[in-house]
């Protein structure tokens, strides 16, 4: 037996990425099973505790109505599986009243038949199938990233935005330093894994919730960018929509909870088609675009005079470097999701991310090049992909194609979060940083704690900030470059831990990618800051702390409710005076306080309730008036005083405080007994009803919360039908 | 014996008008008493129930800091009176934390210290001082009155103001009648009643409740009214405040709610310095402008011309009579407060009531008669006694007096409804047609609940029609002038059934008032319907309606709870098995279910609390995974596996649903049973922890809430600190 604290370390060895129902129920530890046995061990009680008055398995009541014997009726709501086992059957979750079953029938019909935990998907997908699922996020920020950067060049005038080569030139270098360290990461965790599980693994759990904390900013705002982007392609088509972006961003929003909620798990070949079409779409505008452009000699148009609203500086340019860089979120996905590769699995991942990455330097250069040889400008009610396609495609079917595929690839990128950012908080809600509720599954095996969370994050900033994607974007890349920075300097730490083969220049190409990384993660926040960039920069820290005091609350839950924690507390001796935190039965001393206000039958059933229990009773009326005291006093005379009667009068009419106050004191009278609080209440049959009923039992219970062993609870009386 | 219905029309003999505590505390009818007994005599219990852990008279504990003995300490929150009867001091409802205990200061600083039941004030004034205290309803009325019935004639154009005289005579006439009317209810009801006691005590309970509904429309529009005239008076002097109206009106709406929470009894000469300023104010006002007219020979100055929006009908004509009919709200004052004059009630009631229908009279004629002499016409920006007073003192400070004075005497007419409105809903919730909190009467005497929801609806009315008088006036006249017909019809019923000396001479009388309001009922009612009044003639019906459920649930629950039911319905014979009512406590057969999620402290304590009770008990355990139920079984066996265990797997990891339906389940197999479900849970110290802890007991108690015989509860445990 060591201290109660001895087995904590257990609890995160290697990160393990398989989601399981069970994760809410953790194990206990072995010194908590011994504390447990030794407890149990000076456990008595009396016989009748374990004389059921029922049968536990229930299958005497399983089909109560059907009185023809025969048992061919439909299945009740409970099957037995083995002795002390039963498994519940939809029927066991059906609602007990028309209302309820009608919102149990509203939600099937909206969400689908629940699910059984079996059905995981654990789908394996072939490479093809995998570059389009994977990539959606990555590729359709194309469709805003050489906009962003453009927009900032344009502040210095329209003559600065031929700077826009250079710094796509320096983009490359990045992308492929990014994707060359993400390889890596996909061979060193082959079991796949964020930058949470990484930068926590390798760094520390601060480093990995600083990257967690930059990863759910950047999916929040991966929602809100992409679903405002694929709007913008909409209305850039049909300009006549756009006083109603903002109304047509948040039904987007709705429906992608709606649908993932549903736990649709989108087929490989649902994305494939958008993603491809987009890929083609872009491919072909780059294609024929730059045809175009040969016929004219590649003399770049001059774009229309723009005149400075800023000089053009170095902080400029490096605005213009960040926001560019937002082109590479999503970029992390294939390392989330190694194991959903054929085998060999890393190197599968690996051909694909390398293809996804060439895609990316393509679309993105070719992209940056046509707008520069077009003179194009950005504007504020066409996005710049849209202007292209019109330039490049002035007829034809080509450009509403192109708007459509780029909607359509944005909406799927914001899928990923939804997909994700639940992932996400679950690891996270296991390692006890987030409330445990992000463990739960829902009924369609969708996490949709986090999902809802999501989603009202996502339209809250969508609203706060008119659906204006741009204004979005400096928020947006400080979450995404903190997180590639603290998980490629991660990697660094891992090989140097491990040190197998070719360590060094392993690290070494890690150590380039988080050195870049943390590049523009610097210049985003410092040439940013004050647009925006400060929210983050401010968000980050206060969610890891809150991350932390999250787990500081859960661990003293943990500690203290411990079985060892209680052998220690209370080593239980014979003869000694209970405890208020008694954790054997022999130790418990009851006092039960019924409080009456009238003896009807809601009074009478609750003494008679507490009374057959035979426990030392106490019945207390609270009196504004003397003369109603002393008429009560008749009543329960008359009824026979069968159980001790203290009256408290209260001058100045108030009942809930000074019963609080009255209950509070007997306990402090006697610190060794529970004192029960039971309060009859009437059951109304409509809500409406509750006005006209006081609910002391409410009100009493907030009153005595903070004071242990005391129990408040109410005795229902229903009335007849 | 009788049914157990024998005894309910003893409920309502002649209509009392003090004002108890106790009236929350209704006494028990002889049946019950009866029944009482016969239940008590049947009563068996155990002796430990009466051997008390603690001393009730919680005497050593009232001091347990005081360690110097001696008792010299201040006095404990409980001091002993009798024995079994304690009386609570200020102490006993003070908060039992730092933010409770602060709470209460703030409210003690604001509302000040609580008022003992004796305190409630029963003040006698004098004719003098009564006179104002009374009257500032009805006078304050015509600050509004003459131009509600100008405004509609002016829809008529100018040229149809001078109908205004004519309409004046009748309005006259209708004045006296009424005033007349009254002054018969005053001698009838020496003890003051309301048109609801009156109507309900003559007529019967429905014309009783719907003069009861007239009369709160009344009473919130008068706040609505009173307050939007006060601050149009203080904008007519100060244009520049007029954006301001409506926040102006709310923070008056507030005020009076503070001061009457406060249950500030406004003493006699408070009011009767504003209200008497009003009084020789406006008398001044129409004796110098009258001087101002003789010098000019009477000859009316022309109306500015106003172009005619409609024709001049009789219908406009009648709208007119009925606007300014409005002037007439408060003369029912005096009836409901005949108690507070000094002997001989009645006599001195008249008098006054006498005089306050001169005065009303003289100032209504006067100010008709002047304004159609200047030849004023109403304005949206002022009103038209601003104008009035404009237009006779164009110099010194005789304005400013009128305007101030007219904005006091409007505020205090709005605190006749504080005063009213709560009074009329004590009287109906003591008779069960509104929610029984409207009997309880706060620590400083008010009725706080009627106060509350009287300001809450004057604020949404004053909000809704953006604090503009005239606009409001429709819907007030209706209300009024129900209650007037109403309670002078049941005053003609009365003198029917007494016949006293002249019965048929004062029926007569109340008869003509009775017409004559009806008229001016349905002349408003018709005539206003379109612009507002239809909201009334709606409400009423509806509030009648409503007041009829409430009575007639509260009646189902009296009778279903009653011991004399308890008694019919359930015979106790030995050896019969018990009742889901039990109301013995030899009936009652307990099985206590604990649902246990894992196996730490809040489990066991919830476990050995059960356990303790010697009672049949089940741990319950609802698992997502057959894997899980395994591991736990294991728990449960190293444990020693004291108490039966059943799990439930439920393959969609709902929780509460299933667990909900395995309680009924069990329930419906036995139901003689009385399940009692303890739910261990974790109490947290901060609110924002409650996000990381499920709420299991709330919802297994929702979900239950429908299914008698089954009780739920939570058994805390408190972390150590």
């Amino acid at each position: 037996m060591g201290t109660p604290r001895d087995d904590r370390e257990e609890k995160t060895p290697a990160p393990s990425t398989t989601l399981s129902p069970s994760a809410e129920f953790p194990p206990l530890s072995a010194g908590d099973l011994a504390a447990l046995g030794r407890l149990g061990r000076q456990w008595r009680l009396n016989d009748r505790v374990r004389a059921l008055p029922v049968d536990p398995g229930v299958s005497e009541v399983r089909r109560p109505t059907d009185t023809t014997g025969a048992g061919t009726g439909p299945p009740g709501p409970f099957q037995p599986e083995h002795p002390g086992y039963l498994a519940a059957t939809a029927g066991a979750e059906r609602g007990d009243t028309p209302p309820g079953r009608a919102a149990g029938r509203l939600r099937r019909l909206l969400l689908g038949p629940p699910l059984a935990s079996a059905a995981v998907l654990r789908e394996r997908m072939p490479k093809l199938v995998a570059l389009p699922v994977l990539s959606s996020d990555l590729l359709s920020s194309v469709a805003y990233g050489p906009e962003a950067m453009l927009t900032v060049l344009l502040l210095a005038g329209s003559g600065a935005l031929g700077l826009s080569l250079p710094i796509a030139a320096a983009l490359v270098v990045l992308m492929v330093t990014v994707g060359v360290s993400y390889r890596q990461t996909v061979y060193a965790y082959p079991h796949g894994a964020g930058s949470y599980l990484v930068a926590s693994d390798s760094i520390g759990p601060r480093a990995g919730l600083a990257a967690a904390a930059g990863l759910i900013l950047d999916y929040i705002l991966t929602v809100s960018v992409s679903v405002a982007a694929g709007v913008a392609a909409v209305t850039s088509a049909l300009p006549t929509l756009t006083p109603l972006a903002v109304p047509l961003a948040l039904a987007v929003i709705g429906l992608l909870l709606a649908g993932n909620l549903r736990g649709v798990r989108v087929a490989g070949n649902v994305f494939a088609a958008p993603t491809y079409l987009f890929l083609a779409a872009v491919v072909g505008l780059v294609a024929v675009g730059l045809g175009q452009a040969a016929a004219r000699g590649f003399t770049p148009v001059a774009p229309a005079p723009t005149p400075a609203v800023q000089g053009l500086s170095l902080l400029l340019v490096l605005r213009a470097f960040a926001s560019g860089a937002t082109s590479m979120t999503g970029i992390e996905a294939v390392s989330n999701a190694v194991p959903v590769f054929r085998p060999t699995e890393w190197r599968n991942a690996r051909t694909v991310l390398t293809w996804m990455v060439g895609i990316l330097v393509v679309l993105f250069v070719g992209l940056t090049l046509l707008i520069h040889l077009n003179g194009l400008v950005p504007r504020r009610d066409e996005t710049l992909l849209s202007q292209l396609a019109h330039r490049t495609f002035p007829h034809g079917p080509w450009y509403p194609l192109i708007q459509v595929a780029t909607a359509l690839v944005l909406l799927f990128a914001a899928n990923t979060a939804f997909n994700d950012l639940p992932r996400l908080l679950y690891f996270m809600a296991r390692d006890s940083y987030v409330p445990r509720r992000f463990l739960h599954m829902g009924d369609r095996l969708a996490f949709s704690n986090g999902l809802v969370t999501l989603a009202a994050c996502a339209a809250l900033i969508v609203v706060a900030f008119g659906g204006h994607t741009q204004s979005l974007i400096p928020l947006y890349a400080v979450g995404v470059f903190l997180a590639f920075t603290l998980s490629q300097a991660g990697m660094v730490n891992h090989w140097r831990r491990h040190r197998g083969a070719g360590w060094r220049r392993r690290a070494c190409l890690n150590g380039v990618g988080a050195l870049l990384s943390a590049v523009v993660l610097l210049t985003a926040a410092v040439t940013k800051f004050a647009e925006g960039a400060w929210l983050v920069v401010l968000a980050v820290p206060l969610l890891v702390w809150l991350f932390l005091r999250v787990r500081r609350h859960y661990d003293r839950v943990r500690d203290a409710l411990s079985p060892q924690a209680a052998v220690l507390a209370h080593p239980p001796r014979a003869g000694v005076a209970a405890d208020p935190a008694a954790v054997l039965p022999q130790q418990v001393r009851h006092l039960f306080v019924v409080p009456v206000v009238r003896l009807n039958q809601a009074a009478l059933r609750t003494l008679a309730y507490v009374g057959s229990l035979g426990q030392p009773t106490l019945a207390v009326h609270v009196s504004p008036e003397e003369q109603e005291a002393r008429r009560f006093h008749d009543q329960w005379d008359a009824w026979g005083n069968h159980i001790p009667l203290e009256t408290i009068l209260s001058p100045h009419r108030v009942t809930v405080a000074p019963l609080a106050r009255y209950v509070r004191a007997l306990r402090r009278g006697r610190p060794d007994v529970t004192v029960t609080v039971v309060v009859p209440e009437v059951v109304v049959e409509h809500p409406w009803q509750r006005v006209l009923h006081h609910r002391t039992e409410r009100r009493l219970r907030r009153a005595v919360r903070r004071v242990p062993g005391i129990v408040v609870t109410n005795m229902p009386t229903h009335l007849p039908r």
